[in-house]
């Protein structure tokens, strides 16, 4: 498989998680937390999947289409590290869908990053709600769902937060 | 229709294209020749339809993952206007499929250096030669072909070399 297959087959996994968190979302209130902004293709497309909710947008530094900055009230613009923590105040207990897509391109960077992040991403959701992500999530909080049909394991990943996890 | 929509179309139109245009030039000898290097994702994918073939690549400044970085005697380094003049004596009349993706994320700007750099191609191709282009591409040598079938009018453009343009 090329890297042009495997980049389509990403992207298309991607687009059906996260078409996948919108549906199972439905019936919750509460904002999207998109987490990492890139160049803004993601953003776009919760956009439309979420027209109704308020979206908060995590970035270090906007790079994205001018099309696609969100409003300045919702970016939390600085290390996510930093941002999600200030964003406990207003945020907890409250988001309904969030993806993570660290987007460095290097599968051992972005696994370190969505273990130091899960920790600070898990307080900020409502019970029922749909986290996405590129890396693997483990938090006591979370719990892994299925993919949707075409999406090869591991390839992309959903969680649905529970209040707390079951004793086996 | 989102941008990440939009981009999966994008790239899959332009897988197909490359697909076919492989297919079509399997008969013919000659090198491949990739005009913009980028990342690297479809030189890798020119490498897996076509891999014994040359591939010659033109790129102002490589950025690409390490792995799809063509070894130094195929990279045509610098401006295109000016390596393709360069590489008339080598590979005038040879080359099988060219692919032109100036990769600007600009329309306008895409089209602007097609117009420039057709007539530099052009001459490079044997007859029968495939170019497959993201943006369209005028030459009397060249005809466009159909595109593949899932593919929608103007996302890619597929031409054919021919001697020369028959009178209307």
């Amino acid at each position: 498989m090329s890297r042009l297959d495997s980049f389509i087959r990403r992207l298309e996994a991607q687009r059906a998680c996260l078409d996948l968190a919108a549906a199972l979302v439905q019936s919750l209130d509460g904002p999207v937390l998109e987490l990492g902004l890139g160049n803004g293709r993601t953003y776009d497309h919760l956009r439309e999947l979420c027209p109704a909710r308020q979206i908060y947008v995590c970035e270090r530094q906007v790079a994205a289409h001018p099309d696609c900055v969100p409003p300045a009230e919702f970016l939390l613009l600085g290390d996510m590290r930093d941002t999600l923590r200030a964003a406990r105040e207003s945020l907890t207990g409250r988001v309904a869908l969030a993806h993570l897509d660290p987007g460095t391109g290097d599968v051992a960077k972005s696994q370190a990053l969505a273990e130091e992040l899960s920790p600070l991403i898990a307080p900020l959701l409502c019970p029922g709600a749909i986290l996405v992500s590129e890396p693997a999530v483990a938090a006591d909080t979370l719990i892994a769902l299925p993919l949707p049909a075409a999406v090869a394991a591991d390839r992309y990943h959903l969680y649905r937060r529970i209040t707390r996890r079951s004793s086996p």
